[in-house]
């Protein structure tokens, strides 16, 4: 498959990877190619700046959002959530248009400090707001409840957790519960949650993640539907 | 301990119930004592008239919300989310003041249907209301993520599976806790999250609960916190 990952920064390049790495034909999206490799600096985060990390990645390519999407079967939005509505513009409805759009963004709003906030949040979702500005794409929204590295690995995590789905097409979850299951998730830890105004529900799990990493201080950690009837270590 | 209970519906039964059950005095507080034990239809949710309930429990009393809180050491907020405002103001700030107040309510909103949405939301929470509106309460938010029936026997959901406390009293944490390993909740299960301001990631759990929920067609479940480092059986 090919791949458009919308973000440069440390989701887009972990989902890049791990695509990379599973024999896909994988290109990152960026607003300005020749701007994104001529950082020499780290991101507010910390991580090295791109070319550094393409450096180690030979095989993903990087191309102007419109390209990226233009070429690719699929697209995932691994960018921020503030930016990810105009960086899906820049990419183009056409280039969208009858494609898997994995949005695994979380719309949140630093403006105020930490921790953030959401917006939208509520009575409306990123997710939501993707699947009505390109209502020709086929939006799913997953992976978003977790750290990125656990995303593509999700052994990362010891013991069974959960993955949520969303989406108005049946097809398009069932290509990304094929996807996921190649990043390492097992059919059970996988819920579809239903149509895409779910990812009201997933997008709201966000203040309380963000209040357990401050809490236990790391991110290997994902949370887990534990239910009556299900075997407690089921997913390891 | 004499516990007063805010709220005649199935949250605050099943807790008034388990806190009688482990020789605890317990009212149960209401507006009006004689409308509430008059009632003969069952509420809206289905569950039989109080006063049926009520002979099922004869350890457990009734009374308006001011004599509940006046006779009690702890105070349990079990009313809807909506209204608990309204209650603990009709229990009365002095009746609270000094006194554990265990807040367990959710601000859900059902005036535009189901689901029910969340207010306030995102840069408020029903626990900061409350601590804010009776200062000399000493408010924790706790339980609030998962059905009553859960909360009070947490072995209903086998496995490992994560009770959130937070508040601003340390020590009105540390008399949750132990009310919570009464209950049958392990150590390893209980994770405070740090002041009354992280209900608002809790509170935030309930869309996405709603949901789960829905998908599973029963509430015997609970969200894990599931860790690298941890046992993955640990908490069972």
């Amino acid at each position: 498959m090919r791949y458009a990952v919308i973000g440069t920064g440390i989701v887009g390049r972990t989902l890049a990877g791990r695509l990379d790495e599973l024999g896909h034909q994988v290109v990152v999206g960026t607003r300005d190619p020749a701007a994104t490799l001529a950082r020499t600096e780290p991101d507010v985060y910390g991580n090295p700046p791109f070319a550094e990390w393409a450096a180690t990645r030979p095989g993903v390519g990087l191309a102007a959002f419109a390209d990226a999407a233009a070429a690719a079967d699929a697209v995932v939005n691994a960018s921020a959530g503030a930016s990810s509505l105009a960086a899906l513009d820049a990419a183009g409805a056409d280039h969208l248009a009858g494609k898997l759009l994995i949005d695994v963004a979380n719309p949140l709003d630093f403006s105020a400090g930490m921790p953030p906030v959401l917006d939208p949040v509520n009575t409306d979702s990123l997710g939501e707001q993707i699947q009505r500005a390109f209502p020709r794409a086929r939006v799913v929204k997953a992976l978003n409840t977790m750290n990125c590295s656990v995303m593509a690995d999700p052994t990362l995590v010891p013991g069974p957790h959960t993955v949520f789905l969303c989406g108005d097409d049946e097809i398009a979850k069932k290509e990304t519960a094929a996807l996921l299951a190649s990043f390492g998730w097992p059919p059970e830890a996988m819920m579809d949650l239903g149509d895409i105004s779910n990812a009201r529900g997933t997008e709201q799990l966000l203040p309380l993640w963000i209040r357990v990493w401050g809490r236990l201080g790391h991110w290997r950690f994902n949370f887990h539907v534990q239910q009556a009837g299900s075997d407690p270590v089921a997913g390891t």
